[in-house]
């Protein structure tokens, strides 16, 4: 299995892509191709042990920005490490793809280079988010700015695929984003959307809240991408806020220092569980190949998580049960 | 001045609303109405000590559950005590009106009962929450679960106007909430919103995102009742959660128990800027008189609280000011 990485993406790269990158190449059975600017990425291999055989550099000299309109970058920067890497992808030069680059740029490259599944009318971000009851899916976190209620049904047939194959949950519970329990409550999009959730072949528990996000309450949960990414940057902006508040206390003076390390192991697991870098990047649910969004502050643990789950991704056959179950909707023009 | 207290609405009545109401009647110079039934009452009233002048009690037979439909009940449950207060408010029988019960219900007697101010297409539900500077303010955080730009103008310059008066901010902030920081990015709501808000007498610092709310980047937040109904409720699920892993981090062993002693003043500050009971309740912005929405789970600190909110939201000039200020906004039918 060989494993495509835009190596310029993300706050941290090169970086923090290589070094994941050079040990998932000793430690993963996976075979690793860097996409970027040659230069640089040799003398960041040079850094770090890897496994010579499994690794490789694509040469791609130009890099999207995060400040860049993505879809007119993906069409002008046909030398940029993204659009480059999303064409080896198509070209099956590779299995899967990760980026922590421009998020829109990804989307696009997926979209136009890669391409849908035949059936899949949009394909969809989908977030795995900490809850008290372990990492849920979020989907539509931000791909699609408007949706109808076929999209919601795909996102919540496509996210159950993959928190069953990849997360291990036999029926997964898929929630509907409304603003209450009721199953009159809700939006206009919501209220269509709920009867066909009904009948799809999905595990539907019917509509939930905001607060059941962090309670963990679904599996999967479905909403459009603006709700959704409303959402995610909510929990991401609580969760740092929170994080510094929770340093702070135990920084503020002597007698906190003290008290820290007593409950430094506590510390340390509260930690853990609020930490996405555990959790790995955003796949894109709904074109041909794998494609996974990493974070763009990920540092090397969060791009190695991020590998791991593209290797899992690739791996199962969430692509394959994906094409099964949407290839009798009939597809609509969506656009 | 006299304030009208459902005693029958929330998790904690009628003990909260009526502990609360005593202690109003004896530090606040207010006067205290409260509705419910007579003798439930009578008999906690027995339990505090309070200023006879001050405090009465108005009989209604019937309350409102959280499970009813609200309109309908509001219709059907004439003696009820929201209703009933709702009528008073109405009749000039007093000059805020608190409650705790039955949100929609709440919100059905601001409309049918006491009325819009003239002008106001939609009143809405304004929130404050906590964020890293201080409770910023969310509206509509969920009386209108679709709204027109014309809506989100509104509830943007009237929030605006509760936040100076009651926060004492002299040029509120208003950020329209968004999935991206760019005047282009948003969905068609937001899209068409966002010139209006630029040519409104509001201080208007563009688009923000979800990470802006716990951030406090604007003073106000405008939105539309489902977006603002689904960060509310994501913001309380997350409080919640978070809430309990640090309440677990601290009651794990012994040796975290010993910890907790070092930093009791950190958490309890902590717990204090992250609390809702120190900001009172939420306003409902757009009735002729004032009307505030108590958090359901309020105990008697809350509704204290939410009590002082209704007297300075009576005290300064809100209701006026939004009849000034919506009076050259031609109405328009919105239904």
């Amino acid at each position: 299995m060989r494993i495509i990485i835009d190596a310029m993406g993300g706050d941290n790269a090169p970086q923090a892509p290589v070094e994941a990158g050079c040990k998932a190449s000793n430690e993963l059975d996976v075979d690793i191709v860097f996409v970027g600017k040659e230069e640089i990425l040799v003398k960041e291999l040079n850094k770090y042990s890897y496994n010579k055989e499994r690794v490789s550099i694509v040469n791609a000299e130009d890099v999207i920005t995060n400040h860049e309109e993505p879809a007119k970058a993906v069409r002008s920067k046909k030398n940029s490490s993204i659009v480059v890497a999303a064409n080896m992808l198509k070209n099956n030069e590779g299995d899967a793809l990760l980026s922590m680059g421009n998020t829109g740029a990804l989307l696009a490259s997926g979209l136009l280079i890669v391409g849908r599944i035949k059936g899949v009318l949009r394909p969809a971000l989908a977030t795995l988010l900490p809850s008290a009851k372990g990492p849920k899916m979020l989907i539509d976190a931000g791909a699609n700015t408007n949706c109808k209620s076929e999209n919601l049904v795909q996102f919540a047939i496509m996210g159950s695929i993959y928190m069953k194959n990849v997360m291990g949950i036999a029926s997964p519970t898929v929630g509907l984003m409304s603003n209450g329990e009721e199953e009159g409550k809700g939006d206009e999009l919501t209220k269509e959307t709920f009867p066909h959730l009904k009948n799809a072949p999905i595990n539907f528990i019917g509509n939930i809240e905001g607060r059941d996000v962090m309670e963990g309450t679904a599996d999967v949960v479905t909403c459009d991408g603006f709700v959704g990414n409303v959402i995610l940057k909510t929990v991401e902006g609580m969760g740092s806020v929170v994080g510094n508040m929770v340093k702070d206390m135990f920084t503020k003076n002597i007698s906190s220092k003290i008290g820290a390390l007593f409950v430094m192991k506590s510390i340390n697991a509260f930690k853990q569980s609020m930490d996405y870098r555990e959790y790995g990047g955003a796949p894109l649910l709904g074109t041909k190949k794998p494609i996974i969004k990493g974070h763009g502050s990920s540092d090397a643990k969060a791009v190695y998580s991020a590998i791991k789950q593209a290797k899992k991704f690739v791996e199962t056959n969430i692509i394959d049960e994906i094409i099964k179950n949407v290839s009798n909707m009939e597809e609509k023009s969506n656009d």
